[in-house]
């Protein structure tokens, strides 16, 4: 069987465009000579459309527009993801929806709904209790959504098309390539999955549709992180060569999803350029790169904001920095505003010593300064922060915590390094002295990350066992911290809910991202 | 049978605290000579853990919590909510365990699970195919979570035992009692049903246990946000006199709700003091006489921060409501570091003219200047901004939306200004000018609200319809709004969800306020 796997950029509650984007891949599957062209879940509505599915109209007009690509389904079948109301019950199920002939002639509901990290199925579907196959002429086609729907295949069907979707993590390729090959493996009959590709907010799709053989070997995989057309034949499904069976290397693929998370935040919302401070730190470093990477140097603003604090050396590298990129860079020091913040602040600071209040000042005259450049110039602030910092607190709320994406808030401090080891691969981009020298917040004089800080691999390695892997205190000290690190450590985070709670959104490229995938309560004593 | 109903101030994750005072409820029953002590659902960890359910470290030390009271258990019966794991099937329950004679007996667990507004609760537990009647000595009582769990009652129950909770919404408090009258009539059995009562974040719950005899009739009521402790005579349940049957005022539960949300952010947290920006106007002299009333007007300080564009009597309006509070104020001018930002940002901003960003520049000063008094002096700061700005995003992402808890942000505005005059109902707490005067924004010359905004009867009614009822534009046209209004609201809500992503937590007192409990995408054309 000859079947077409288009992948395709969605936008989010944008029903006509997605219907159009989606008929145009049937005419070409359908001049391809393609039996079949497979569409995966929510392909009307984008990834995801949250409480968008609450609303009848919404649903409804994925309907009216699921019965327009039918019509223009002749001489092909498709398979379309999109949410399906039944209006016997007023239930909502999560569907497929089979279509020939002009046509929706069948579909197929979840029936196991996927309640974690991002995603809350149960908040909107209802799960159905069967999965029937589906009939193209003799052959039967089994459309699941979940691995967890395996239970439902039958010796019958010819081939296993998955059409669930997930966003892209660190670790979900190496499980999509496991899970799939093994379930083609196990079943003996070809296996299709598929996924979005694109950037929505947090979310980046990576693509990388997989189509197995019965012998659970991958047969054709499409590009990561850009849109892609296969065309499939299931009588000749022969393996690729091994080197093209493995995942990415990780910090590669980081850095992929990224890019092309800020090209979609950007292009979806009809933005152009950024805008960021560049403090001659690895964090702002990697994120100039990013941003120059993604939307071109013209439209890329670093501005330096020194203090009396600042060294000589952070100016410098910044200013390496912009040179080597070819941004565009701007110098705004703070000094003056702070003093006049200081000195109205006079009656009720009076002469109490020097502390957090004046650490915060210096951030958040930063954070002003370039939020008013961005309302400005139209620029979008992107923010800096790294998830080693977002864990434990070690940022300014309206400081350098403003922005509009959190560009590396999902990445760890030592991963940050990996990633600006990356960007430099090919030549010097990020000046060595921002790679070597040892981070600083430069707020009070000599300041190092490392004076309140564990050092960052020491910091890593518990948050990773923390927040990711949710063990106690007790587990990640059997694995080899320090009791009272892993103590301090705890507390950071737990103590810093409250400003997470207002960080801009992050994109996520782990499995435990910061954001509407980990949900701690805000008062508590845990 | 004699039933006693502690209801308690629970504390999210504070599980040996929680412990502790259900000990306590325990002897104090026993003391009463009650036969059964009840509980409600979550007792043992409050109200909502949230993924603090995805570490199984804490739900085993839920457990042992659960044993240890059970052990305190002898003489009396008690019914206690929390989560339970089965440990052959590694799922957990949301579940009621049932104890005497010192031990966990029996159990329940819920069935009908709830994911809607700010409930996830497929996320954490498995539903329970089955709910069987707890039997004490020769009794059979029904213990449900859930008031569509009542097919579950069978006509050998002697009394049903309701120990789902929900969190204070205006509306709530009319369904509970009319959804367990019902119940109790069409059973023909009493029914109980009970609460938590507390804030944890941007929830509050507000107790009232009710109790309704077989023909259902109300017979006991535990008072309205604040601790109680109820103790009932299942063999006489009197009706109510009528006038103590019906919900309260909308108006005095919202004012209720505010404070005792305000009341238990601070307590819980630590916190002593708040301080918050006194503009003149309405929302914050709203908050301003809440932050009084539970925190006592020694804690409370105002800080006034006029600019150029401040009129003469928001000045006085404001000094006049810190007068009436007897509450300290401080005026900290924002024209000095205003200009001095404009100075510094000259080389960007060149000879553009006044536009947002200069407006942001002052709404960002104010929010920076009270953050730094917060830093300073350890008083929390209050957001101010009220629910009717922050759908149409009429406020500025690190100036006035600056805060820790935002107190107004799930009341329109024309909600505040019947608070006010709530709050003014015995003598003028809030200057009539306050009440009377054009809202402003005070950011350029003679700028209203009414300039850029509908007024404020027409946007609350959109609003209400679209962001709390899910209905269509051509829905709220249908009820009576021009069409080019209701486009120009639907679209700033749209455009809005960026900021609302950055906002404070919001004291939730509707059926839909913004936060956790609306997932809407941020990258989404609707």
């Amino acid at each position: 069987m000859k079947i077409a796997i288009p992948q395709l950029n969605y936008r989010v509650g944008d029903i006509s465009q997605n219907r159009d984007a989606i008929i145009a891949a049937i005419q070409k599957a359908k001049a391809k000579r393609a039996e079949l062209v497979i569409f995966p879940e929510h392909a009307i509505c984008g990834a995801y459309p949250g409480d968008l599915f609450e609303r009848e109209y919404f649903v409804n007009e994925c309907r009216l527009a699921m019965e327009q690509i039918a019509a223009a389904c002749t001489g092909v079948a498709a398979i379309v993801g999109g949410p399906n109301l039944d209006l016997e019950d007023g239930v909502l199920y999560n569907s497929a929806f089979f279509m020939y002939d002009g046509e929706v002639r069948d579909g197929v509901n979840k029936s196991v709904l996927s309640d974690y990290d991002v995603m809350d199925e149960s908040r909107y579907f209802i799960a159905d209790e069967d999965n029937n196959a589906l009939r193209l002429g003799q052959r039967k086609l089994r459309v699941l959504f979940d691995e967890y729907e395996s239970t439902f295949i039958r010796k019958e069907d010819e081939i296993i098309i998955h059409i669930g979707v997930t966003p892209f993590t660190r670790e979900n390729t190496a499980y999509r390539l496991n899970t799939f090959a093994d379930l083609a493996q196990k079943s003996g009959k070809p296996v299709v999955t598929l996924n979005h590709v694109g950037g929505n907010g947090s979310l980046v799709f990576n693509g990388e549709a997989l189509v197995f053989n019965g012998q659970g070997e991958l047969c054709h995989r499409s590009k990561a992180f850009q849109e892609d057309f296969l065309l499939v034949d299931t009588r000749n499904l022969r393996p690729l060569p091994p080197e093209e069976r493995q995942p990415g290397d990780d910090i590669a693929m980081i850095h992929d999803a990224l890019l092309l998370g800020i090209k979609d935040f950007f292009k979806k919302n009809g933005f152009k350029r950024a805008v960021l401070g560049l403090s001659g730190g690895i964090d702002s470093a990697v994120v100039a790169v990013l941003a120059t990477e993604a939307l071109g140097k013209d439209n890329v603003l670093g501005i330096l904001m020194p203090s009396e604090f600042s060294t000589d050396h952070s100016v410098k590298d910044a200013l390496d920095l912009a040179r080597n990129l070819g941004i565009q860079s701007e110098t705004l020091p703070i000094k003056e505003i702070y003093d006049q913040f200081l000195s109205t602040l006079k009656p009720i600071f009076g002469d109490r010593p020097f502390d957090v209040a004046e650490e915060n000042l210096q951030a958040r005259t930063r954070g002003i300064l370039a939020m008013a450049v961005s309302n400005k110039l139209g620029h979008i602030l992107l923010n800096t922060s790294n998830k080693s910092e977002a864990a434990v607190g070690y940022g300014t709320l309206y400081g350098d915590l403003c922005g509009s994406l959190a560009v590396l808030g999902d990445v760890f401090k030592t991963d940050v390094y990996r990633l600006a080891r990356h960007l430099n691969r090919e030549r010097e981009v990020i000046p060595t002295n921002t790679l070597t020298k040892a981070p600083s917040a430069e707020l009070h004089p000599g300041q190092k990350d490392q004076d309140s800080l564990p050092d960052y691999a020491t910091l890593d390695g518990i948050l990773k066992l923390y927040i990711e892997d949710n063990q106690s205190p007790r587990q990640i000290e059997a694995a080899g911290f320090a009791r009272e690190t892993v103590e301090r450590v705890v507390s950071m985070v737990n103590r810093n809910e409250y400003k997470r709670a207002q960080c801009p959104p992050i994109l996520k490229v782990s499995k435990k991202a910061f954001g509407n995938g980990r949900r701690m309560p805000l008062v508590a004593k845990i």
